[in-house]
């Protein structure tokens, strides 16, 4: 993979043979990421590796700058130089990359504690800017590599021969299942990408829908797509903050936005749902990259893919959403394990057309989707990161459904389209 | 129900007249309990009641001390009265206790937070004392309204016409499923009640069941239960507390002990869990009564029935036993609506005994299991209090089941018998 040509380009450095002080950093480097037996190797080719296991794979590092950032600052270190190819990763990239999530399960170092105290909110503006960063590269960039309805969050894969379309389906009737939408409710969403949930609640539950969204990329393509497939009536794609939601709902429905809207925005949600969501009989769900210990983003994620992002702990939820919202939570899934795959899915179809992605957004761009791709896996296959979907109800109201069993014993997909 | 019996037993009072001073505090009362339309009525026949809506029923103060204490401290000094007979219920306890419930429903005062500090962790000592006030009443006291089987923990009505056996055996097989047992493995179960449930386990799923309890009575039942069965050599009752758990097992389960537990002992469960649950395909389950808002069990409750008990939340049993245990939520099911029923087949059961009851136990004492019976039934049907099952897992082990459809696609109820 451009292996050449990246090492062309640091031609100064390549060539020089490695000092002392850089044998003691990557020496240093090696300890810190013992565990995870990858070998630490420098541009001369030396190494300091010495584990008795046979290395999974080499982190390369291709000049002195990049090897002292390691040191200084992993967590964001690692992602700039691999995404400028000033570090390459020999081996298979995800096995690497999970080995070294995996050493990283322990505490937070004192870094990423004070990272999290300087996270900085996000007012309505910087939303705004934060998610046009991430969702308005162009659609053309989603629609090279996800499925055909461009659904960019965890699927569901009720069956492992799914293919990843009909995860995302299964996922979307899951979530409708969870919520026992009945035909003529009204339905509330934030944060809904390119449309596709709400228009399937449309088509395949009866329901109105009202989806929030600021980007306004996403929203043009929804709207587009309501009117071609006839769905315009009953699905409003509204151009506003899920802060500025107006008007009551019998369902509250979030896929993948709690990771956007920041710590110190909850207690706006949890207003937002204690306004929105039918004391009687309403009923919400949210599907969120969460975590078990809270800690900030990555440091490098955060930069370079997620600006303003937080992914939050279930008892953060719980008690800074939840709670004040006047909610009680009547169900909780991980489907961290679902997320791994759907990843695995993106990834290899982000390899087919990587040379593409890379003639049109660059190379650093590609390099930094492939490592967030990668990283992203590997967080969910190592339970670094959880994806957690969680159903509650006004305090006072009782679950959607008696058991559980009763979002299972009916015929999978598309249940309600009778 | 005997109230002429009770009206007599306050003749000095009863007879008196209200004055201006009695009059003042019953208004005060009834505007305190205004949304529920629940009549306050004095001794004398007088009531403050002009609401619009005819009363569900009345609360008959006996006495000027009960209606003082009413005023000063209704937590505790309600079931007091309720239990001497200083205070009645007229109309249907279960309907007058629930519309009470639910005025209770915001946020705590500020004497229930009060309380709340002045909480004492429970000792190895005083655990054994606290448990030995409720469970060691007597076996022949809970053989007289529970099922046959014992069982004194939320049922799971997995169909609506289960008889209350049926659900204790349902619930058995939920926990079962959620957790994946498989012949050969090893259990460890904190707080075993009479030990129905490890037999079940050892019947039904072939495992083996180390259970400990610090209640003597309940110990002694499940030994014999055990032998008489045949199960003996599969299963150990052990007298001790959770805190001193050795070994490791394959799942750890706890059933209806967490809110026993008490807040200031959460670390000591946590490094139960870490040292116990294995690391590689370990998982457990807790069950318990939680809440949605941290506050203190309810003072009557807490002196009378569970001295030392705390219901608590889902974010503080994530943050305080779950997160350092190392250990990661995989699955929440909250199944409030399924206590609310249990406790309505208890209560009718105890309405057949109760004369036997008053009789062996006093009077006083029947009352008190009568309010605390009711009192628990509204909590659950209010959304006052939470019945939360939670699944974890450590934190790089994935969830014991792919989807959770497979717990639900086989039959119901002793699915592993075979």
């Amino acid at each position: 993979m451009q292996r050449s040509q990246l090492v062309d380009a640091y031609p100064a450095t390549s060539q020089v043979r490695a000092r002392a002080f850089d044998h003691w950093i990557a020496a240093r480097l090696q300890k810190m990421i013992e565990p995870a037996a990858v070998r630490v190797e420098l541009w001369d080719g030396s190494s300091p590796y010495s584990g008795t296991r046979a290395p999974i794979g080499s982190v390369l590092v291709h000049d002195r700058g990049a090897l002292i950032g390691l040191l200084l600052d992993p967590d964001l270190r690692f992602g700039e130089a691999y995404m400028s190819g000033r570090l390459e990763i020999r081996g298979d990239l995800a096995t690497v990359v999970e080995a070294l999530t995996r050493i990283t399960l322990g505490a937070p170092s004192w870094r990423e504690r004070l990272r999290g105290t300087l996270d900085r909110p996000n007012s309505l503006r910087s939303a705004r800017r934060n998610v046009h960063h991430h969702y308005d590269l162009g659609n053309a960039f989603y629609q090279q590599w996800l499925d055909a309805d461009l659904v960019y969050t965890c699927a569901y894969f009720e069956r492992l021969d799914m293919t990843l379309e009909a995860a995302q389906q299964a996922k979307f009737d899951l979530v409708c299942r969870k919520l026992r939408l009945q035909p003529g409710e009204s339905v509330v969403e934030a944060g809904c990408g390119w449309g596709t949930l709400a228009l399937h609640m449309v088509r395949h539950y009866g329901v109105r829908v009202k989806a929030f969204n600021i980007s306004r990329e996403q929203l043009s393509y929804a709207r587009e797509r309501a009117r071609r497939e006839g769905l315009a009536d009953r699905v409003e794609f509204i151009d506003d903050d899920y802060r500025n939601v107006t008007g009551d709902c019998d369902a509250f429905v979030s896929v993948g936005m709690l990771e956007h809207v920041g710590k110190a925005h909850y207690s706006s949600l949890a207003e937002v749902l204690r306004r929105v969501v039918r004391r009687s009989a309403g009923r919400g769900l949210l599907h969120f990259i969460g975590r078990d210990s809270a800690r900030p983003l990555n440091a490098w994620t955060k930069r370079r893919i997620f600006p303003g992002g937080y992914a939050p702990t279930l008892a953060e939820v719980a008690s800074d959403v939840i709670t004040p919202a006047g909610m009680s939570i009547v169900d909780v899934e991980n489907l961290r394990p679902h997320y791994a795959r759907t990843i695995a899915h993106w990834r290899e179809r982000f390899k087919n057309v990587e040379e593409k992605v890379s003639e049109q957004y660059g190379e650093d761009f590609r390099r930094a989707w492939e490592l967030y791709l990668a990283g992203s896996q590997a967080s969910f296959s190592t339970g670094w990161m959880q994806l957690f979907q969680i159903v509650f109800v006004p305090l006072e109201t009782a679950p959607p459904y008696w058991t559980r069993a009763e979002m299972y014993e009916r015929p999978p997909c598309a249940v309600a389209t009778r």
